[in-house]
């Protein structure tokens, strides 16, 4: 079969505009898809309203018991149903799903982490709370290929479960990039496209030109951004991510704006040349 | 097929002993089964901690676009998604849905409604907001039926959507009813029985002694109790759920306590005698 997975940022998600170009070309789009949104901006936003800091350590967030219920309730609750209500009045029949919904994504969570920091020599303790890492086998393929050949498009969140009955919180570019391996892998050999949509016209070669979007990036073109710092701290776990993917089989990574999912622009992620 | 509809009440699934000795009995069960649960008293917190004040009228909330969000959050969020990972650790397969998910049920929001005070006359217009009553034909029972085919067990919270990109606020009682009166109906032909389960030992006929429960209610009792001013407003809409259900071709309504899932306990619905 063959599976587009479309990665669409919180920044998209929180405005109607984007949003809604972004579901129309989605909706539009032909055969077999899943979705993966995330909802972060929102979930910081609730988290200040209720008198709570936000912690990100990098890039990722410190999740405690409260703050896994405000983004439960942010990205499972008003993010996956506001999506799956604008694709239903698209007609494209979603169904929205955390990771615990038919155990479609089951993670562990992650081990406090130690950090020495390079120049000071310092050792730093961080434990996330309940963040997830996706197990290896964590993605359940047959229930997510169950839906596709029943014609419904899955449209998963960044919450996953442990199986013990606990929430975990988990990056969803990881979750888009974890899903289209799982699918693209030798047991299930699916042709897999993966397409991260953003707020911005793919990855920049100056950030502050908007038109200067690099169309391909090979290994050898990464290492030169990197080492010319041209890759910012979001950026660079994205396009870690890509390049994991093709080299665990899935056919395509993208990186482009949200209301170009319908033609050919962005930058695209070249494994080997 | 047997199927059994069983809600969960708000105040059960907020604590987690109950739920706890719940999901277990529930996870138990055998055959087909679909849970519908609440979570009001939770929306009702989060509202007071974002400094919003609940609007109750008729037992019912008044919904507007920021109150939307809160139970959208709250019961397809946090609630829907709490107990699916609970029931996933039981062992049971469980997929949480709101009511756009799969289009699994359709409303159309409720009109302002007047209303006349008997004793002084005076005219009150009531828009409940974003509040969706059920169409006609609103309950997707060949989705359902199609999960439950699959060995999946729907756990349904209380947000609709209307097919145009909204989400509306549902009684967790009348969607309860409505999921088994339809899937009850003639053109189904479903042998269904719906059990409410809430934080009592079942229908009180003193409601300060909770060993006084009424073992059977047909509408004869029922009327007795009314005029006796022995059935509470909260009880109210829920034996006329209950009934209207019963004469919808259900099989065997039950109120009973959340934690006596598993044995013959609480207060039976009969339609005629």
């Amino acid at each position: 079969m063959k599976i587009k997975v479309v990665k669409v940022g919180g920044n998209v998600v929180e405005d109607d505009r984007m949003l809604g170009i972004f579901a129309t070309d989605f909706a539009r789009m032909e055969g077999a898809r899943i979705l993966v949104h995330g909802g972060g901006v929102m979930a910081s936003s609730l988290q200040k309203r209720l008198g709570m800091e936000p912690v990100m350590v990098g890039g990722r967030r410190v999740t405690d018991a409260q703050t896994l219920e405000i983004v439960t309730m942010v990205y499972a609750g008003w993010c996956n149903k506001h999506i799956v209500a604008t694709l239903q009045k698209n007609g494209c029949n979603a169904v929205g799903l955390c990771g615990a919904d038919g155990s479609a994504i089951k993670a562990s969570r992650r081990p406090p982490v130690t950090t020495t920091d390079s120049e000071t020599g310092e050792v730093h303790e961080t434990d996330y709370g309940y963040v997830g890492d996706i197990a290896a086998d964590g993605v359940n393929t047959r229930f997510l290929e169950s839906l596709l050949e029943q014609g419904i498009t899955p449209a998963l969140c960044a919450i996953t479960h442990d199986g013990a009955g606990n929430l975990l919180n988990t990056n969803a570019d990881t979750i888009a990039s974890s899903v289209a391996e799982a699918l693209s892998s030798n047991g299930h050999g699916h042709e897999v496209e993966l397409t991260y949509c953003f707020e911005k016209q793919g990855v920049l070669y100056d950030k502050d030109d908007p038109d200067s979007v690099i169309p391909e990036i090979t290994p050898g073109i990464y290492a030169s951004l990197k080492s010319e710092g041209r890759v910012a701290d979001g950026m660079i776990p994205k396009l870690d991510n890509a390049f994991k993917a093709i080299g665990n089989g899935v056919s395509r990574v993208v990186i482009k704006h949200a209301c170009n999912l319908g033609n050919a622009t962005g930058t695209a992620i070249i494994g080997h040349r």
